[in-house]
């Protein structure tokens, strides 16, 4: 086991350098949640996350006097005739980290094989591309696939938007709409991949929403930087960008992926760098979106807990990316250069386990 | 192993609870199949039923004379485009638990995904929607679904009317006719799902059929009670409102989910408690119905024996429930809160075997 458990190379490194560099201090408006650790190597802040004490406290006890859905209901718009396979690791990853009910909103070619993967998922077949309808048909289906988001929204306690969305205007347009619906009832959306090739393009779907989380990768993160801030990413000076970056867009949530991954809400910025694995196979964003909805989800219910001071996108981010980093290196462990998104998905319980046993 | 201990915290606790809901008092036909528990912590009877002995009694020896079908058959009626989850789980619950063969009669658009989940089951791609026919053809093809089904219902032991079979009206109408048929020719059939949302809507379907079971969870028992009994549900004097409930639908058995099962045909009322998994996911009462339906072909088999004292649906749903929670428990010890679906029944074969080895 590495990682987490106190007794690893890695774990005890970490601690190393928050004891002997540094303590923590809380900002003067008490939003921050930040441990600055003075760098070994010279004197530079950190703004690295107490990711496993914010995941012990937002993961729900389990109880068996709690209902099926109580656990979280997450829906992930994605899936279409090209992209199959990163809507499905979206929402396994959700379910495998203990959300009762995942979902899937997809258009009607990839149902069928997103279905094919796992009886566990809900797949609904509503979206369409514009290849499959005519001209005249592009408004009453357009209303048809919102009615039939809208039947289950107010159930979902988080969406996620984009894995696996392709580009296809008319289908943009109709999650665009669903996005608003979204808005309007207050459900948190997670945004990835074709899903920010959208948001960057209209911004209004996310601008002032503080229940949005993006998680953009470099390049989408690049283009997401030019589009708002009108500059090139400043490296040097990430974090206070990042932070910038955030509060231009009106307070959504950013995680920027990357060798850390560095998380803002325009109020605060935090760092997860617990080492995950240096295997970068496709996918691993769809599992840190569906992580991220379902902890977030938690985080919210949670929220009365008050005492971590942050936002609960922002703690659903950092317990998301750090469960990732945890299961992608238990993976890496076993499988090296061939592990695949599906061997990290296997090792998402065990990654939670190790840090909140689920019968204490 | 955990779940049958009478030692541990969450036991003491469920036989806690079923002492502070009231007790139990025996009705004057003798037709009660009570264990009478003093417990430990005071001196009320329990309603909770010996699971073991009665999975021991019915569950019957292999035989190497015996030929393919005498250790079940079973056909589940679900599956449509947007559920193909739980028909398989209900299904393949079936077949792991011991039945021989194992049908799904589900639309054309859910078959190809069924077949996908294992090639062990036998998938009729039968049913339609009304999306996918003309108005003029309803007649003709309501009459085809129901004599492809009648083809095959008298080599069936049981039905499962309901996972995932949706509210597409015509579909219901056409199910509503084989649940007739099955009524006819004596086939017992367990409903639950969007099969308790018809008969809900149509009690004749079911009143006075002492062969059908009914498997509600919360929200369904809550429908049924307003339904029937024109009044709200009582947990203050549950068990005698179940008994009142199965009784004015003309002796159908009702299971009654919850964190203890309560069951009842109207004559009697048992409880199980064994403790299950605190693990609330998706596909649980799939499980439930397939198993149900397997025991209760095998109670009705065994039916002989007598000693046991309450109707083969009763015998099925104690069983049936006692397996499913014995199941999850072992699954969840294994996988916790990563425990899906999958998992318990892949727990389902060895939670038998502990009870009733195969080879004694």
């Amino acid at each position: 086991m590495v990682g987490f458990s106190a007794s690893s190379a890695v774990f005890r490194r970490q601690n190393f350098l928050i004891r002997c560099l540094g303590g923590y201090s809380k900002n003067k408006n008490n939003n921050f949640y930040l441990i600055r650790m003075q760098s070994a190597m010279g004197g530079v802040n950190s703004l690295e996350a107490d990711a496993i004490s914010i995941l012990r406290s937002i993961t729900p006890t389990l109880d068996p006097t709690r209902h099926k859905g109580q656990a979280g209901k997450v829906a992930v718009i994605g899936g279409c005739r090209e992209y199959t396979g990163a809507p499905y690791f979206s929402a396994i990853s959700a379910l495998k980290l203990g959300a009762d009910l995942s979902h899937v909103f997809c258009t009607k070619d990839a149902a069928p094989v997103i279905k094919s993967y796992s009886p566990e998922l809900i797949v609904h077949p509503i979206l369409e591309e514009s290849y499959s309808i005519r001209d005249e048909e592009r408004g009453s289906i357009s209303a048809k696939v919102i009615e039939e988001v809208d039947k289950w929204m107010e159930r979902f306690d988080c969406l996620v938007i984009g894995p696996g969305l392709g580009r296809d205007p008319f289908l943009l347009d109709c999650v665009s709409k669903v996005m608003r619906h979204a808005r309007e009832s207050n459900v948190p959306i997670v945004i990835d991949g074709d899903g920010l090739f959208l948001v960057t393009n209209s911004l209004d779907l996310v601008r002032d929403y503080p229940l949005a989380v993006l998680t953009p990768n470099v390049n989408e993160y690049k283009r997401l930087v030019q589009k708002v801030l009108n500059c090139e990413v400043n490296d040097e000076e990430g974090s206070k960008q990042l932070l910038a970056l955030a509060k231009r867009i009106g307070g959504v949530t950013i995680l920027r992926k990357g060798k850390s991954d560095f998380i803002s809400d325009g109020e605060t910025v935090s760092a997860v760098s617990i080492y995950g694995s240096p295997r970068r196979c496709g996918g691993q964003g769809d599992i840190l979106s569906g992580s991220v909805a379902v902890f977030l989800s938690w985080a919210r219910q949670s929220a009365g807990k008050g005492e971590l001071g942050m936002s609960p996108t922002m703690l659903g981010c950092i317990a998301g990316s750090a469960i990732l980093r945890k299961a992608a290196s238990l993976a890496f462990e076993n499988k090296k250069r061939s592990t695949l998104t599906g061997d990290i998905i296997e090792c998402l319980g065990r990654s939670l386990e190790v840090i909140c046993p689920a019968i204490s």
